[in-house]
């Protein structure tokens, strides 16, 4: 990848993660079959960041099923990760669960009433159970810095409050959110965990259904549509895959039916998004024929 | 389809579309391995408005190539298919190819300084090649409606001619753009039409290349993400297929790999899409197993 | 008035201020002579909400002098009082200081790092001297009320200390503005308070300079362009006098040179400012020929 | 006025009007008692723009009355002059006269089913009243300029026109908005002209009615509310005075019961208002106060 010279910027905006060595790159794929194909720093831990937001969606669709959809649209947002401005024009309806106010009103349907901790432990289950892996953790330095630092999701818990679309103290839901966003994961226990959205919502094949059929679709369909903010039309129209990025430059991508990937690189393009690792996932697109828009 | 009793309205705003039986129904279908399943009205011809967005953008794309995409962008745009508002937010570059402010560039591309019905005669011979059927017309008192009522087109073209993103005199750029509008259609017609987007941008399996299997890929993509107007999110939910509708009632829908569908039912939803229409797509997809988000 | 029927509906966000008998009505006029009129409830002691954000601007003005303007703008809005879209548009500067964000942004100067019942005592004793009347109170049901109900004004100072436009912390800001908020004064209390605006920014004719002329002529402009939100525009048309209104029924109008008035009535129009007492202000100008743009 | 060395740029965008000298400066004051003083270029005719929108408002107004404001608003906008946004989300009613929108649908108004030429020829002898001077003409180089770079102008009327708020043929409509944007005065015609505004409606003390008192003040607070644009509030703020600005580097303003004044200096600030032009009435009113929120 020698002509990718330029790896972009690291997010900043969070203390602990402006400290990442940019030039880092690791790349994991999961294929039907069951292979496990790692490369550079596939084992090295990140902050999953908003990649988490696909396994609250999925946690949350489990609790409340598509009643879910009242609260939240499915639309992509045409606006950047975190805008409030489409918030006020449709009266506290966020756009798609993939936004921060989407994933906000997310947190708040798995809060259910609970503690803070109880929410994210059931969460954190449920991830090591995706991954087959229980040495998952949440970076807690991570997410007393969210936490120190998120005035912005501050305000749309509150603006969304006022709109009776947090029904929880919204303090209480900005914990579950903070701490969703700061799960660390290697490229290898993110792309085992994405195996159910390649399987047609199955653990593995013949193994344990997590989602329906239907359900998986939809969630690929949302990646797809909805995954990299105002930049979903640009990673759908280069690479073709159903993704989700974080801030901390991780992307989890599925081609359905043939493999889970994922690919981090810290540094992030002008919408946020992994530099290295969207040009990685474009080329694998590329190289395989696994975009969902291939004929072959 | 006896559960679909409410058809949604027919489009009232161009009068010759106003008068439309709103309970006709055609459907057709061709497979990779050529057979055409036709059903219902799949005869009858109809106005095919923006599906012939998709066809325009593939000549402009010929014309240009990928310099295009400075003038057009290609991300959803959350707002409803002719809105301006976007427009002076980003100085006068759409969206995408398949609002309206941006078929208008594509127009404007197309016309190359040529007089509209030269630019209107090729295209029209475009898509009579790509459907292999001579008798494909252009229904003059559709487009001389549309230019008589077209006024929120007019605002749109002139705007972006006062960002310098539309080249020629704009009454010119709009008479192409009105024209192709017009052209009638049978859905048999169109899904013949929309073939090389299912062979990976060959008119046929081992046939002509229309257009790289690069550009049909991503064509397919900006239909998934930008195909619907501000419903396109909910279409790749529901039906999970690259599409592109016109409020004549029509939509045309790729399986890459397996697929040209055409349907059309001219009562639209809320949004302006066909609302049977969009059913039958759904259904047909959830029984062939067609989503391009499934894992078979 | 007994053509006025319909006197609005009192505001029920703030719990306390729904409980207001709406028939309600008090008027007081204090002339360039020093003389008093009052009639109705004019010693009915109301919540003064936003008018307060006059006397908060007048002390955050003396305390940083013009400078406060980097940090607040002084346009009309366009757009309801609580509204956060033009925030992000404008990178976190409010509009001008009659919004709820610019008087976030003014109480945040206010609060000049002491603790928040510091700046509220000082805000306190501020208005009690200029209505000289040590009876002036805040009413703490009002300030707990709006604190516990503010979700809006929590997300508005969130957002702007997310583009660093708040300084302390956004819950002490919020302290001090919802403590402003809910001073209760009586019309004549209120009326003697703006004298300072009718007397070119002195106490009272030949007495003590609160502010200086070309400040009390600049805080008037604020009022009449920028005092009822987006009704500004009307109030000016129909009234023709600076004026700032609140949720809480009270109107404060300046007549430069002629006249300090203060009505209260509970009802609201569309716009949330008093709908009587906007009509009785229209009949006093009208009737006096007080209008600032009147050739008399 | 040493010190104001930067005249700002002169406005582009209509060729003729590129080429004016950026150092000429005029002013003429007409006080109550009939005096007039003129200084620098006062006698040379420039292009009056916008200003001609407060003539135009007063033409109409007499035609329909107030039934005019069920198509105009009377709010500030707070967007630029030629924003097409703020039409979208209100559906075709422009925020008041002043914005470019707000005087097509005066223009409208004013065509009242004749000929283009009728209402321009019956407007130009309505301001050659106003002035009492017949000399006063039409730039027709100037109006054809308009037409033929007036794309944006164009696209507000069709705009309009979709939502029904334009009753004649768009191009008729910026017809006549093209050639009344096209008149040309001098400073004392302005001044002269804007007597009645001065004079509660009288075209002199004494003299005969132009407009009802009620209708004069009103017209004096949507000037001061919205006769700058986005930077109405700040000339609220600085000057005092209900004032009209026009590209071409003219202002009309007015002080009720004292004075009627005109400026004009072709160079402009960045919101698009004459730059020397409104300093030099800042220090008008600083020195005579005239401010209408003095207590004088």
């Amino acid at each position: 990848m020698a002509a990718a010279e330029d790896r972009g910027a690291v997010a900043t905006y969070i203390p602990p993660l402006a400290t990442i060595d940019p030039s880092r790159f690791g790349l994991c794929i999961v294929t039907a079959d069951g292979a496990v194909h790692a490369a550079g720093d596939a084992e090295q831990a990140f902050s999953i960041q908003s990649v988490s937001k696909v396994f609250a969606l999925t946690q949350a669709l489990g609790k409340v099923g598509d009643t879910l959809w009242r609260r939240v649209g499915r639309e992509p947002s045409g606006t950047p990760f975190n805008s409030i401005v489409q918030l006020e024009r449709e009266q506290g309806i966020p756009r798609n669960p993939f936004i921060n106010a989407g994933a906000l009103v997310v947190a708040d349907i798995n809060l259910a009433g609970h503690e803070p901790r109880v929410a994210i432990g059931e969460l954190l289950r449920f991830v090591r159970y995706l991954a087959d892996d229980d040495a998952i953790t949440i970076d807690e330095a991570v997410a007393r810095a969210e936490q120190a630092t998120g005035f912005r999701n501050v305000a749309l818990a509150n603006y969304m409050k006022a709109f009776g679309n947090i029904q929880h103290a919204p303090e209480l839901t900005l914990g579950v959110y903070f701490h969703q966003c700061a799960i660390a994961m290697t490229c290898r226990q993110l792309a085992m965990a994405g195996r159910y959205l390649m399987h047609g919502g199955l653990y593995r094949p013949g193994g344990a259904r997590v989602v329906s059929a239907q359900r998986a679709r939809r969630i690929n369909a949302l990646m797809l549509t909805c995954g990299h903010y105002d930049a979903s039309g640009d990673f759908a129209f280069r690479v073709g895959l159903p993704g989700k990025s974080g801030v901390g430059g991780g992307i989890l991508a599925i081609a359905p039916g043939k493999a889970s990937i994922a690919v981090w690189s810290p540094g992030l393009n002008a919408n946020g998004n992994s530099k290295l690792g969207t040009l990685a996932l474009e080329r694998v697109a590329e190289a395989t024929g696994w975009s969902v828009f291939s004929a072959a």
